[in-house]
């Protein structure tokens, strides 16, 4: 509908994901009417990421070197390592300030039905990683899902006879919740998870 | 939070209308998952838009040339002038293909309060058109808000005694709408703008 450049912008803009046709456009002349400098910056950060990101030699994070800024961190535990299933779930894990030790990345969950096997995910690394790293805890941090569930238990099969310890974060009511919000399931987790007080 | 390239990505894309942090750091990790010449197409869209896009001499709608291609198409009739506030709301017009005249844009509405006076907006071309492009009617479609109707009402009193027939787009019921939903603005103006049947 737009001349040339306008409609290539909108196109593009549309293939990002929860970007539909209208908030394309508004983005597309938002961009056309902010200074110069603006635009040219978001297209710049967009090719920095693509060309100076790289995935952390050790955890599969995302870094800007070799190795992550977390990894590289001599005052984090090596002994303790968060399984996550995506680098930006790291960020999430980082911000309770209560774990100190390191990452590492699955790139994934195990998931049958969308062809994902343990072969896809860095499964391989991590039992080299507790070879090498004298690493003593793995706590599982993916989601509460089928997929995220599975894959914890597969952790937990493939990694126990390692000799390492493997726990999973709780799942149970939300900070701050309503136990009239709360599903069927959750609850469940809840009672079964219950803690002495 | 995120290492130097990624998280300056995500600061440019949550600084975008509509887009919080949460998206912006989807949007980015999307932009980092996806094929290299992808990410590559959408920032260099973003910099021929702005490099490329010009606005028409005429009428100034968005082009990639001097004129869009609106103001260079024979057929379209140059007696008939629709008046928009910006320059996105021509494609709504176009995609009715009930008008088949040319546009100007007049590159907002008015708003004592926003600041914006006739200085501003794009009048003093319009009346320059009106003089040597032979121009009968401009049909105003401007928004129905305060401001639309301020800036409406602005074109009617300065250009009629042009000798040019200034009209406005009906305000009323939308179609397939159900008279419940109508808010009393709408239904009021719907009755004042009632039709012989």
């Amino acid at each position: 509908m737009f001349e040339g450049p306008v409609q290539r912008l909108i196109d593009e803009l549309s293939r990002l994901p929860g970007i539909g046709r209208k908030s394309a456009q508004r983005l597309a002349f938002h961009l056309l009417n902010v200074e110069q400098a603006d635009a040219r910056r978001l297209a710049q950060a967009i090719m920095d990421m693509r060309d100076q990101v790289k995935t952390c030699a050790r955890c599969f994070n995302v870094t800007g070197s070799e190795e992550c800024s977390i990894c590289r961190d001599l005052r984090r535990d090596p002994a303790m390592v968060c399984v996550v299933e995506r680098a930006q779930d790291i960020v999430v894990v980082e911000k309770t300030q209560e774990f100190r030790g390191r990452y590492h990345v699955l790139g994934g969950a195990l998931s049958p039905i969308g062809g994902v096997g343990p072969g896809q995910l860095h499964f391989a690394e991590l039992r080299e990683r507790i070879g090498n790293e004298g690493i003593e805890e793995l706590i599982v941090a993916t989601n509460p899902t089928v997929e995220g569930d599975a894959t914890a238990m597969y952790v937990a099969r493939e990694m126990k006879p390692l000799g390492v310890r493997v726990t999973r974060l709780a799942s149970g009511l939300p900070v701050g919740g309503d136990l009239d919000y709360a599903d069927e399931l959750t609850l469940g987790r809840a009672l079964v998870g219950r803690q002495e007080m």
